[in-house]
């Protein structure tokens, strides 16, 4: 099996219960229509990627044989039961909030295949159901029956990560009409609106079983690596996958005028990256024009520069990784990292 | 001095240093139109009644003599020192977020008589620091030094909150749409959409300073009794305070044909309340027009109705505060009830 099929494996086989989770901790209870709206996304589907990280750490960290142990009450490294799925619950809510807000924010319509939350009601109604979203993700974070010291270091982690994705959601937005992003600047953008989610969902596990500081920062530093690894390999599909595979126009960050870490590669490299194509008109830009731009971009190497960068950060998550035990969860969160970035779409 | 005069005295004592507590907390910084932007509502102005009870609760729940301790390492009933303006700040953090998203919700154009957030900026920005400003709430709770099981507590009472407000919030929204509210069913609506921010405000200084169950018990319903107090002379307010002094129209709530505790009792009593004014032209409504309309609603007894709720409402949370040691700051939080309903706008 490739690294994507264990993956696909690992996901798959978490996610039935990671939903059973929701629904049990997110019942709909009155106000119906506000929780009916809450639960909208969160039902729409989803890989559950996060979720099933936090998970693998737990099982690699504890040296517990995958599966083998009911995630509600999970043998911590001291012995006591920790509900670790609470806390996978609250990192997958936390998800929905930031894609419920940022929909309404981008104005897009769809989301997973099915209207945005703010299309399917209305935008008052997607305001109040990702706050609400927001608190509870806090609620389940205190109900992981931790130890109140770890209780209040994986609340201040999930506290701290919610600001991060705000300002990152902010700079995204602020890098729009700006000309002159630097590398670095749209680098920390994406740690923080992108990969500090990550961070927080390899991270707290380790605090709520009681591992060392030593191992909590090697876990956050994992998620920083991949979180970012992720986004950078998004933008190279955005331009190298047939658009039927990618479910929307190939090269639609180019036709936007979207800043990518490719684009700033080529800009700083002499390419006039706003003349690529001609966005005057989104609908009439043609396969053959895509085609042209993405040979430019490899002609000055930007592609291959992100490409590589991806790799990069994929290697240095990994090698992180060697401060658990080496076991067979441990292996298939080396597979999450191999997958974000070999995989086509 | 009338209750009104030592309230407001009260709050502007400390109104200086909650101001700048809330700077030093909430600093300018990168992404920096997203940190102004948060900060403009909390900058405009706003009386600071909420974070003014919480210190109060502090001082005389520990019997100390107002503002005589600095807020900053106030001494815990054990003698450890809490940052109880830390949780003071968390709590008017929390108060402006929830109206920055509300005037979003309302499409409401000034708040504090400058424009509302939403107006001064854009409707993304607005959405975003609300956003920012709530998990700085739950950052601002994680820093006042008090023990991990009191900090978890204060965390869940403040997360608990949050999910309330929200679902008040839903609430009165589909109240718009309904002719068949009960008084019972609006009760719950102030219960969530206002007082559960008092009863945090009075319950958690409570928690973090280590006193019993009982005595956070009974502030919490001092709390909750107070603020649906607070919302009902609102609506009282609305019919029976001339233009000019409320800063808006008289009877808007009438014009608005939104339901309140008064037009439900009048509702009950056989009144056409749908017919009190013609809302068809809210321009054209006549301050006669209301006068006849507050006659009607005097006749059937829903004024006094209200006027009677709200005094019950607030001898009851008076009732609660003697769980409290007898101290001047006891007296004060015992104004802050009085004032509530005794005030004219």
């Amino acid at each position: 099996m490739s690294a994507e099929e264990r993956v696909r494996e690992a996901v798959a086989g978490r996610r039935e219960e990671v939903n059973a989770a929701i629904g049990e901790q997110l019942p709909i209870q009155r106000p119906e229509q506000l929780y009916e709206a809450s639960r909208y996304l969160l039902d729409a589907g989803g890989k559950r990627l996060r979720p099933t990280v936090l998970l693998l750490v737990a099982e690699a960290l504890t040296d517990i044989e995958p599966q083998s142990e009911p995630y509600r009450s999970f043998p911590g490294l001291d012995g006591s039961p920790i509900d670790v799925m609470s806390a996978a619950v609250s990192i997958e809510v936390i998800q929905s909030f930031t894609l419920i807000h940022d929909d309404i924010m981008d104005d897009d319509d769809l989301r997973r295949g099915v209207p945005a939350v703010h299309r399917e009601y209305d935008v008052e109604t997607a305001i109040l159901a990702g706050d609400t979203l927001y608190s509870k993700a806090f609620e389940f974070m205190l109900e992981t029956d931790a130890l109140p010291e770890r209780q209040v270091r994986a609340l201040d982690e999930l506290a701290t990560t919610c600001t991060e994705i705000c300002e990152g959601q902010a700079f995204d937005v602020s890098f729009e009409t700006r000309r002159d992003v630097t590398t670095d600047e749209y680098l920390e953008m994406v740690e923080l609106k992108t990969a500090v989610l990550y961070a927080a969902a390899a991270a707290i596990p380790a605090i709520l079983l009681g591992a060392d500081d030593e191992v909590v920062d090697a876990l956050h530093g994992y998620g920083l690596d991949i979180g970012r690894a992720f986004q950078i390999q998004d933008d190279v599909l955005d331009l190298t996958t047939p658009s039927e595979k990618l479910g929307k126009q190939r090269g639609s960050d180019l036709v936007e005028g979207k800043q990518t870490v490719i684009t700033l590669h080529a800009r700083d490299n002499g390419v006039d990256v706003d003349g690529l194509v001609d966005a005057d008109d989104p609908e009439a830009v043609t396969e053959a024009a895509i085609d042209d731009a993405v040979a430019e971009l490899e002609g000055v190497g930007s592609i291959e520069y992100a490409r590589d960068l991806a790799q990069e950060l994929v290697a240095s998550g990994k090698e992180r990784l060697e401060h658990l035990p080496e076991n067979e969860a441990r292996g298939l969160l080396c597979d999450v990292a191999d997958f974000l970035i070999e995989r086509e779409y």
